[in-house]
């Protein structure tokens, strides 16, 4: 396979990767919404430790633990902004990472 | 379905996530070496910019572009880095976000 071969190879992974995206924010969604009606915070260490957890230990390679971590920091801190809309409507104008994400990469 | 219910669907779709992630990781690899023996760059502007076309234009939501362009920006710079030691032996430390990353962010 050539560099063009992997790289249509990459774009139909990366389409995959949109839909399970799209899945997940789907299901971000409704949990924003029994959050708001149960009286929940949208940000739950807890929980997103697990995440973690659950993700790290689904890695058989090639990407070490940090940089798949790094990748769900960044998928986490854009889901949690989706909950926000649905249970509290003062949203922080900034788009900022979490302080786990910076203190991974700072 | 309840809270729980929908973190199980979550962790199933994260799952798969790290499924695809390593595969495109794999790739990104194949393509690094290949650029190695080719003597091309690891960083590729017009190339970064058609994976962000691609992604985009199959997204069908919820997710607004932005916040789906953000997750990618990781993803991407995730990618870079391990393209990095196959052709370029110093690799800045700190794994920072690309610049184009931050022009969204900051």
């Amino acid at each position: 396979m050539d560099i063009s071969d992997w790289r249509s190879r990459i774009d139909e992974l990366d389409r995959k990767l949109v839909d399970l995206l799209s899945q997940r924010a789907q299901a971000a969604q409704e949990i924003g919404k029994l959050k708001l009606t149960a009286g929940m915070p949208v940000y739950e260490p807890d929980r997103e430790r697990k995440v973690f957890d659950n993700v790290l230990g689904a890695n058989v390679g090639p990407l070490i633990d940090r940089d798949l971590q790094r990748i769900f920091e960044r998928i986490v801190d854009v889901m949690r902004g989706i909950q926000q809309p649905e249970t509290a409507p003062a949203v922080e104008p900034s788009g900022g990472d979490t302080e786990l994400d910076n203190d991974v990469n700072d």
